[in-house]
């Protein structure tokens, strides 16, 4: 078969798979340009780089992509208080934009006449890549080795890939695989797979990388404090180290470092792919647990009802659903996140916290918004409130209420004797 | 002025609110007997009965109504996972109910002309009162001291209802009132008004009345085991204690137990009332805050996607609005739950807890459904599945996407140039 | 009683009732000012005038409001598809929050301590008013003639207000009451009350004012076009009539020309007032009707369908709703709208149209966006389009319903025998 | 090659397509059994049982499913108000699910091995037979030859289709084939392809095949009225042909013979498919049509206004979505329309209706239900309402307003003078 050419831009992790992408590419007949996108996780780039040029690649670019990740993907997932299935902090969905982009970027400017990606044909990630490419650039072409059979039928186990590594000159560290797969950037780390895959099976205590256990995390709980402006962050206090950040990536960094300290920001779930296949993840998001706690907590103090409860129903479900599902770069991504402005002028102000143990609580909040007013509030003094308002609320709201109630009543169906209406009983 | 008439059913509590109004009602010219619903608060009922038949009622119920709490409004909202506003879990609201129509069954029965309550003009309860009152007996005659002028303007600070109680030979208790108040049930405790008015001031530890601090909580975790039916908790156990429970109400109050001794369940909010008002409260809601999680837990497990999404968007927030505003009596609600039991069909299965010092923590979980699949899920094994067929559904997807990219492109609006289109610099 | 004082502005019509209303202001103590919108409606605002000041109105202030109602309100229900319960086109509630602005900022400019309105007190538009009055000055006084006791039980019923204008040398014209109400402006005309109130009489036929009745509109169809940019009606040609239109409020006012003349727009409904009372209304909307048929049908060719989707769900219907109930100036409003320009920004073309004897009949659409290809779309060449990805597609999304459906099978709920699983036998 | 083997049920609609098809699968080495399914379609079933036969097949099957399409499928759709992107009432859709069953029931029955359709690659309905395959019977295998590269590239053109059937003795009528497609059922046609495929191309008048051109339709209206229970027609009376029907399947055809006659249920539109693509359709549902305004309009009279509200939003919008992408055999459509009993409960009454020259007009409506009342909606008598309730009530909505108009004052974005608030103008 005669070689395949062109230029690629493969997105590098400098491990086992990856590389051996990077030498079958080569093989293949393409010049291969590897790619590292630093968000936060923890690697040696220069030894991955040097790893990449070793096994074959022209150039290598590592492009540090932290500051966008946090003011651009992470802190409106912040504003909108994002979240998966009631519980995920998407901190993998939310870094493939920015990767793609800067991929996507790289590319054009190196003349790259495809990307490439390691990802597997059962994930999120594939499709989140993909997809950002498509929106970025809807010509580009893209090679995913996991999803070619001459490929994924090859290299149909670990030994596969080790003997092709060592066959192309490729170095394997000796240290054992984990049983299960990690990803990880600034936001969090993801597991998944392996050992996992049951999901009755509790992780192994050494699995968790980022977060103390909840049992060894100190046990003396510690006050910070968060000050919001439009929603987002603008200083974080932290008394005991003496210590205040303004600088948003700061503010999520030292976040991160309280988090890690004080146990907060493990989960352990089941949660439903993109592709429709149940899988089992656990997550630690130490800093955007925090942050989101304080967040709502301020909506509370500062955001109209109505607004909030709009805003709950359809921006946050809708964000979070393109954000998981890889649509950031589509027309309904750029539709729901032109209302979030709106939606957070007024959240402004401080809120305050006791860090301990797994646990973030509140111990107060203030703003100068004014739309909590205790006079108003009070159920001691009346404030300028008229208590005969409500009696003539609640008979406008009776209204159509009663109406049913009295056809009900005449059809036989009152709700007195009805107590099977409910439809709920063990 | 002439003597008012007729047979009034107080809502009476023994407290010195209600009490005063027992005998304002009486000196109105009114017949009153005493209502109590026994919803699992804390309280010496025989005390009551005595203070109200000693104040003038003619006439003391006491309604066991804690089964049907558990049964005909908690489960249901475990089911449908109701949450308002992102973190309060509905006790009062849940309450209410049960116990409006508690009353509506008594004052049919007794031949009662008017049915009372003592709460304030302000807050959401007497809406949540009055709107089951209406939606049960449409017309029903409803007597609100709080918002009659006649009242307040007469009873217009605590000192005016101390004096009225010692002239109408009220006992008035000597401990201090305490500088905040409370509603109890079986559910929860919540504390609102004094100094809580003020969202920046801390509780203070001794308020929190039935769950040990995390602080004070054990230094061992305890594991627990629950398994669903239909979504529904039908068996808990607590191989620490050698116990397992499988009556509804039992499973409840033992959740309730556990969570008291390991710290889980307290919240303190600023939310936004029915009427409109933003309003500070503090709750503790110890078994429902274990019984929630697992829950949601377990759906990862047994609910499908699709399901789980617009259960989340519509059911769980529509159902919740409707418990916290009063509108548990209306088509609307009957609309609502009417989708409860095919959203739960497959909710079956046990999830295993681990509670520690404020978390209640997911350490497996698993269920006969087959909705997941480890093989499938497997990221090691095939398992029948085409990675192929994932390069179709990405071109699929990816569609409408590279048109509108297109679109942008040939407009000079195309994603990679344009960080702009983000919208979210800080 | 001694006089009330202080300067009154009088949402005036020129009618029996707001010139009664004037009279008693005056009566009560308050200098009056009288204010007319001109909105559109037919009208002799010069009549009005001189008899608002014949009954005492110390000035009188016309506001020509057509430009920005035609701008403000009109133009972005347009673009958001804004309809109320499938039918009603919201004519009178989008012309409340200009008329709204224009009073309170005459009040601001005149001194006037006081608004007041002839709205009855079981109708939106009291409620419309008055949220509007308190969204632009909180602290706005308003007086509700017709929700005070002292009036309503004084003038019960139209003789007690003839006698009045009699009494108060009001003029009353000798045409016999239509035994309807109107609301008219630009947009639409209302009926409803009198003998419309029984929901199963047929309105008749001379009760229609606008638009010619199908049967008697022009037996030859007339065929427009109609181009808009961002959504928004930007050219209106009539070929017939030689005419091209270009300004907003031209084109909308040759809408109604067309719309009257081909029979378009009249509904009848009975619809669900904001305070829970259902109400039967008759409207004639001609101009309103064609445009929305055309922003339709073009968002077919040219809005993305995630986008449409969410939009129809979420914008649509929310805006609608916060236009109906009169909720314009309100944080809930800014959020909801503020996302109407994302949704808009390739909603670029022209659409085609017949005119028809009622019928709005689409006949052609075409844009440069681009998004509708007919290469791809087309059944017939494959345009670059792989059939098998459509196999991955299927498959991918066949995942999780066939892990139900093999679920169902193992629980013996199979589908095929499982006729009843839809429960939707008649 | 080795032939393959196996028993098929083939969707067979005797056109030149599934001829060819039915030839070819024998050509392979497989066994085909031909389907057809009696959904309505004016077709000479009798005729294309002897062609599968002659061309082939084993055996023919005629399943006759009218009275369960419109009983299990149409009548659900009515009660919901199914409809996608504001304008398609779901006909082809709607059929589907019917057929697919049908199919799967007559495979099991008769050791099917396969069942195979003749949809194009880039269309709804093979989504929407596979999905619903895979939902009764997930372990069915599909052939889709047009999505297989050895029949779509052998049979590229309409010749090649022609050439393969003269050589396979498939008989070839001599009709010129329309330069579009159609789709037919008891409750609509659908136009699509061939000249369509040009948005601004108006339909030629000889394309409808159902529906007199409102042009053509009689000059003299005609008068009818439907009864409902629990939203669906028991009665349909035409007193000009002095006929009553009382059988669904023969209101459903009676209406169908009224819409056709009078002009009524033509549409034509650019959609979007479930996998991306823009598409025009023309459809004619002129039964359809007119069920769907009646029901509509007995909303306004007998549904209550939340349910309404929140029905239209979730129940009418998802059902809609979920009919139009295929998705009837699935746990969400399960769940949405366990929704819909409860929904329709009140939605007893009758509506009269004016059919003329393509206008289906509401001239009345009545119902037992008793939540219109005159007297309570009537502006001329109080009807024992309170208008100082309303007062009351406005006061109490405007609690939050106030705040954040008191808010906006503070920080100079007032209302009155910030124009720009809207964001709206031209």
């Amino acid at each position: 078969m005669s070689a395949k050419s062109g230029r690629v831009l493969l997105a590098y992790s400098g491990g086992l798979d990856t590389s051996c992408i990077l030498a079958w590419l080569i093989e293949q007949g393409y010049e291969v340009y590897a790619f590292m996108a630093d968000v936060g996780q923890e690697e040696d780039f220069k030894a991955a780089e040097e790893k990449a040029l070793k096994v074959g690649a022209k150039k290598f670019f590592l492009e540090d992509m932290r500051r966008e990740f946090v003011t651009e993907l992470i802190m409106p997932a912040v504003q909108a208080n994002c979240i998966y299935e009631n519980v995920y902090l998407l901190g993998t969905s939310l870094a493939r934009p920015v990767i793609a982009r800067g991929m996507i970027s790289v590319a054009a400017r190196e003349g790259c006449d495809y990307v490439s990606h390691g990802c597997t044909g059962k994930g999120n990630d594939q499709v989140r890549f993909e997809l950002a490419f498509y929106g970025l650039k809807p010509d580009i072409k893209v090679i995913t080795p996991w999803r070619l059979p001459e490929f994924y039928t090859r290299f149909a186990g670990r030994q596969a890939l080790l003997d092709f590594a060592e066959a192309s000159g490729i170095p394997v560290t000796q240290t054992k695989a984990k049983p299960w797969s990690t990803d990880e950037n600034l936001f969090h780390i993801s597991y998944e797979a392996g050992i996992l895959e049951d999901p009755d099976t509790t992780p192994p205590a050494d699995m968790w990388k980022l977060i103390t256990a909840p049992e060894d995390a100190p046990q003396t709980p510690e006050n910070i404090s968060i000050e919001f402006k439009a929603g987002l962050p603008i200083k974080l206090s932290v008394p005991d180290a003496k210590k205040e950040y303004t600088d948003p990536v700061d503010i999520f960094l030292a976040l991160n470092t309280l988090g890690r300290k004080h146990g907060i920001g493990r989960i352990d779930i089941v949660e439903n792919r993109f592709i429709g296949v149940k899988s089992r993840g656990c997550y630690e998001s130490p800093g955007a647990t925090i942050l989101r706690t304080a967040h709502v907590d301020l909506e509370g103090l500062t955001l109209d009802r109505n607004v909030r409860a709009l805003r709950d129903q359809f921006l946050t479900i809708e964000f979070s659903k393109i954000l998981y599902n890889g649509h950031f770069f589509t027309p309904e991504r750029e539709f729901i996140t032109s209302a979030i402005p709106a939606s957070q002028r007024t959240v402004n102000g401080v809120v305050r916290l006791k860090l301990y143990k797994g646990n973030t609580v509140v111990i107060g909040r203030h703003s100068p918004e004014g739309l909590y007013d205790e006079q108003e509030s009070s159920m001691d003094v009346l404030g300028g409130f008229e208590p005969t308002d409500t009696s003539g609320f609640i008979q406008i709201e009776s209204i159509r209420i009663k109406k049913w109630a009295q056809a009900n009543i005449r059809k036989g169906q009152a709700g007195v004797d009805a107590a099977d209406v409910y439809g709920t009983r063990l």
